[in-house]
């Protein structure tokens, strides 16, 4: 008997691969020979391909982002809570498009990936990326699909940010940008972060380099640490305390260094393990320095209005109350500066506790409004 | 020609020794069989022993509060802005003690100290120690000193915690508890953030299971990781931002993961290099153990009022409004505890953009509120 899905879930899905045979130009000066992309769609684009949305991911995420890959799946995609018939991205409406970026590690070129001119994985060798260049990648994977614009741009995080950077460099091509959770460019923290993340990686001494996939290894602590970092900032004080508090593992105290005592220890060094066996080391060190780098007012005379000045698209910016790694503050910059530009924007702050991730969960308000946005946008 | 010190300034300080030969029972169920203590004081004295004051240091803290070691000396001690003639601990009228906590790693018996059993470093031998161990260990200098009853017992952070153990364990020996930037206990996240911290020196290659010193080495990467995450939570995101912004050290970006490109990423691989070569990893595990370890309400069924019910002491709280690892939140369920348990609890939250660090900076309006706190002790 084959397995039934919920009547709201997007099903059994198969990721594609696009491959692009033209050298794409990237922002540090060098070029990517050619390249796949893979990616998935949901739902089916119309004749006038004007109901295409595209699913920009964050540091960690990739292309799976609904449904299952066979019937013996345990885990949907990492949205599936908001992409389905009837969900905030209704399936019934929207053709979605969700794809690993350029870099990735999970299908996309990236820095594992086989250099066809060495025949070794491109390990150091492989381009740092910004969000310029993905948006440049993505905007061929859009020509590819046939769709000329889209109805939307969509993402959290990380996929915020491509999501504004889409507005801004293809002002014609998206009608709607949402961003969630999202910032217009990272605070000296932020950095201090991804610096901590990225000198776990660098220092260990199976790193080498970059290049440690010749060498038969993987940099496990290094990529263990930067996660732990990362997921610390991801959550709240208030989600962590209430999740973990000060719970112990067993009723007494070790009085040593290596036992996991309390439960935060516990779930910290599960979500560190678990994540240095699957995700590349220098995918996450690519992934970090795009955060870093992104700063559109930049050339702007780091003014966010003027940046916005030439914009087409509608714009719903999303923020958490308790996320600290990118607080409602920096999505209020966003909607000042894009209110100072005279655009249309729609700012919901959502009463969360679960910090960052909260954009990753179906918290019922930020269903209700993302709904609602979703669909107003005209097909 | 002498060099002449400010006159608010201690001048030349000599640390000295303090050696116990009885065995210290230890939380943990072990014990010390014997240790030295290194401390220096400020000030005199009086006959009546009654102008005592105890300074309890923090994570990387150590007994040189106050004063100039030579003449030749470049920076005073790390509370020189609190200490010394007119300033807030009045060495006029004050008679200031302040050790190197058992444990530590400069000059009082640690880890790094030769283990007299076996003629070698202590190393992973070396015991876990609690806050509770430390305020006994203190308890034998304060006899050792001829010092029944401290009239203040003060300390930020993990020294905050100190102070208010003291005014638990010894309640006829402490008249004042001066509590700063501290908390009743370590948060979930708090203990996430030690957690990396500690996983940073144990995955270190170099730390050969707490025993690097025998095979000549120092766990050099992981200490630089764990002061680096340490250091990102003392600061605020405001004080970070105002400090280095998104400011680079050199004009354009250099698309590469070694370059230090952002200025916040050269300062926290200085502090980080630079602690790396002077702090000892074992006694950097001991310290966020203790932090991780303090709960006086956990005896108490979790009811911090309860706690307090039988201590003497008056306190002094305070904290700062950036302060995000122990935030004024935090000094406040101190102070509600107190209040609920009828205790004299004076409570100033000062405002200062620095964070945690805030406690060990001169800001005006807390040196004048610690002043007049002071001022007001007889003695």
């Amino acid at each position: 008997m084959s397995k039934v899905f919920a009547e709201d879930s997007v099903g059994i899905v198969t990721p594609q691969i696009a491959h692009f045979s033209e050298p794409l130009a990237l922002a540090c000066g060098r070029a990517i020979a050619e390249y796949d992309l893979v990616y998935e769609t949901y739902g089916t684009l119309n004749a006038s391909a004007s109901n295409a949305v595209l699913i920009c991911h964050a540091l960690s995420g990739h292309h799976h982002a609904a449904g299952y890959h066979s019937e013996t799946d345990r885990k949907p995609g990492w949205w599936d809570s908001c992409i389905g018939p009837g969900k905030p991205i209704d399936t019934r409406r929207f053709f979605v498009v969700s794809l690993n970026n350029l870099g990735g590690c999970n299908g996309s070129t990236g820095p594992s990936s086989i250099d066809p001119d060495t025949g070794q994985p491109f390990g150091a060798q492989f381009p740092v990326l910004t969000v310029e260049d993905w948006v440049h990648s993505q905007a061929l994977l859009a020509d590819h699909l046939g769709i000329p614009v889209w109805a939307a741009v969509v993402g959290g995080s990380l996929g915020g940010m491509q999501a504004l950077q889409w507005a801004l460099t293809y002002p014609e091509r998206v009608r709607h940008c949402v961003a969630i959770a999202s910032a217009p460019k990272l605070s000296a923290q932020n950095i201090a972060f991804n610096e901590v993340a990225r000198q776990a990686i660098l220092s260990d001494p199976e790193f080498h380099g970059g290049n440690f996939q010749a060498e038969g290894v993987i940099p496990k602590r290094g990529l263990m640490l930067a996660r732990m970092v990362g997921h610390i900032t991801y959550l709240s004080d208030d989600s962590m305390g209430e999740k973990f508090g000060r719970g112990l593992k067993s009723e007494k105290l070790n009085y040593d260094f290596h036992s996991v005592e309390f439960q935060v220890e516990s779930y910290l060094r599960y979500q560190g393990e678990e994540f240095s066996g699957r995700f590349d080391a220098n995918t996450y060190l690519l992934m970090t320095k795009a955060l870093d780098y992104f700063d559109p007012a930049a050339a702007y005379g780091d003014d966010l209005a003027k940046t916005f000045e030439n914009v087409k698209a509608n714009f719903c910016i999303m923020s958490f109350t308790t996320d600290w790694r990118f607080s409602p503050a920096r999505s209020r910059e966003l909607v000042n500066a894009l209110m100072a530009a005279r655009k249309n924007v729609c700012y919901l702050e959502i009463d969360a506790p679960q910090g960052h991730d909260a954009f990753l969960i179906p918290v019922p308000r930020y269903l209700q409004g993302f709904s609602s946005y979703m669909n107003r946008i005209e097909i």
